[in-house]
């Protein structure tokens, strides 16, 4: 279904007049460029397609042949003896590696060669990661739907006396009853107080009348992911709840009104802490605007102060302003978006107003 | 609960005549060393107690003050920056890092000064963690018990007509109900054919009579994880099914029984394999008998050839040997096993002999 032998063409192009051939350690990187999601593997991109080789252990061997028929596999432990063996057979001189995905004693033991030199590149994939192809995409919307919908109808089940670590097993089954894999990340239940702690580790804390529950949660669908997050009210809203969250409400969607293709990514930061900061609420948005989702929860690109990276059609972004009060409380209100020359397509659907439920 | 300044006391005795400060940037060693379980962190452990730092963002701000009490906390995004400034203001010559743990980039923005040295270091932590201290112990225990409770519920519900990712999801939904935070990693559930794919992901494959059903999954308690494998005979067992189980069964009792304090690991890999080869199934025991379990689900000490790491009393150490025989099927038994000067203790209980369900 997916034509990854085309993922690793673009790879090609970025390396001319840099390197001749890549390596990679990290199985991200490795998933992506070679639809391998096993745990222990190295792939070496060559100067061409029937050159590329795809290095992992005995236990995978059936897996990697399913899962990457386009690309040679080899069945090897001694990754770095292999990969020095093809690059001599080869005579490449140039190889790239991202610095930022091989640890220093994996870029040692590569180096420890005079016939070639390393070419050390930070986030090497980014570029092509950050704009989802049509595969792609599909498992993200199917991720955000499943995540959009358990969330909802958990949501309208809130009461009090529920405890944030029952919330957050809630969230996991029903993430699975609607065909998910796991998890994208560890549930954040943030309530009451808790709440004024972006990411806040649920407790055994039971939900009062007149909490605040911060609920940030994603599923995983075919290693790619979906993040959402939502505050809602147990029974009654305070007039200071009630103020932050119509800002962060109007902050969000502010992010969600500038992010489109073709705008620089510390722009659509600008927008949602603009509000925040004019209200004076600066200080307590305590993190950046958003950030890319794909086959890590994380990823390039983020949206915050000082990142001139423009925004491509094809891009799933988070807006995820917050507020966040110290002792008291705090909202945050997060969509995934998929990028496009409008308006940004939201992934993870459902009202931005303030609910109160029980 | 937990002192983690011992941790670091023991740490800085490892440091001793080789560097007065380490530095640590990925999540597991801080956790280990700091009790912080958040997703971005930078610690630098000092000559002293009192001179140790924990750098986080202001997402976890409160997170890292009741983690990490016994240690100062600064919250600053620019860790590279503040580690110098520390470094410098100490007159800090010679900085250990774990080149096994950082990565190329980390390591050169870290290094960017002349003022000191990196003294880098493969795996600096793995004396300490592969042996467990009375809470890591009662965490893996509780992780383990949950994970064999579930696992033998459900081996006693396997019907034909079930498929794998139904069964793997009842795992999750299993491990959650008995008080888990989630898996320890993505359950392996290989059915017929299926199982002579040692690391198979669950696919909609059905169970039928007469397949060989290996299972192998993991309960995670506070950042602890299990470990534990059977393989099961749906409705009957064929004689070619009961050889290699039985020659399975005996050489992970083997394992078990070699697994002691003062053994050097390599041992223990070769009191499995030998059954199994001397059986003449050798080349089809395609993976090393075990591995350490704690923080990660695969951490030294490693149970394999040419490993001369001598074993300590409070390791936590998985037996797992198994025989695959590619288009048939295979079988693997896994424990999780703590060892002790005299026979080791297995920590995921419950049956090892031949059992038919349905």
């Amino acid at each position: 279904m997916v034509d990854y032998s085309s993922r690793r063409d673009a790879l090609r192009k970025i390396l001319i007049n840099k390197a001749e051939s890549a390596v990679f350690l990290d199985p991200v990187s490795i998933r992506y460029l070679s639809g391998f999601s096993g745990s222990n593997a190295a792939l070496l991109v060559g100067q061409d397609n029937y050159l590329d080789v795809l290095l992992t252990d005995s236990r995978y061997t059936q897996r990697a042949k399913a899962e990457s028929p386009d690309i040679e596999v080899q069945i090897d432990r001694e990754f770095t003896k292999q990969i020095h063996k093809q690059l001599e057979s080869k005579s490449i001189k140039k190889i790239a590696i991202d610095s930022t995905r091989m640890n220093i004693s994996q870029g040692e033991a590569l180096s420890n060669k005079d016939t070639f030199e390393l070419v050390k590149m930070r986030e090497l994939l980014a570029p092509l990661r950050s704009v989802k192809d049509e595969y792609e995409i599909k498992q993200i919307k199917k991720a955000c739907a499943i995540t959009a919908d358990t969330l909802w109808f958990l949501i309208n089940d809130l009461r009090p006396g529920m405890n944030e670590k029952q919330i957050s097993n809630l969230l996991q089954e029903g993430f699975l009853k609607r065909g998910a894999d796991g998890l994208a990340f560890a549930s954040i239940v943030a309530s009451g107080q808790n709440s004024a702690t972006p990411h806040h580790e649920p407790t055994k804390r039971i939900l009062e009348r007149g909490d605040m529950v911060t609920i940030d949660c994603g599923a995983l669908v075919n290693g790619y992911h979906a993040d959402m997050t939502r505050t809602v009210f147990i029974g009654t809203c305070a007039d200071w709840q009630k103020d932050i969250y119509d800002l962060v409400m109007k902050a969000q969607e502010a992010g969600r009104k500038k992010l489109t293709a073709g705008v620089i990514a510390e722009e659509v930061d600008e927008a949602t802490r603009k509000i925040i900061r004019d209200a004076n609420y600066g200080e307590f948005f305590v993190h950046g605007t958003g950030h890319g989702v794909g086959l890590e929860i994380h990823e390039p690109v983020f949206i915050a102060k000082d990142v001139k990276t423009k925004l491509s059609s094809g891009s799933c972004i988070t807006v995820e302003p917050g507020i966040y009060l110290p002792g008291k409380g705090g909202v945050r209100i997060e969509d995934t978006c998929l990028v496009t020359e409008a308006e940004a397509e939201v992934l993870t659907p459902g009202s931005h107003e303030i609910i109160c439920v029980a």
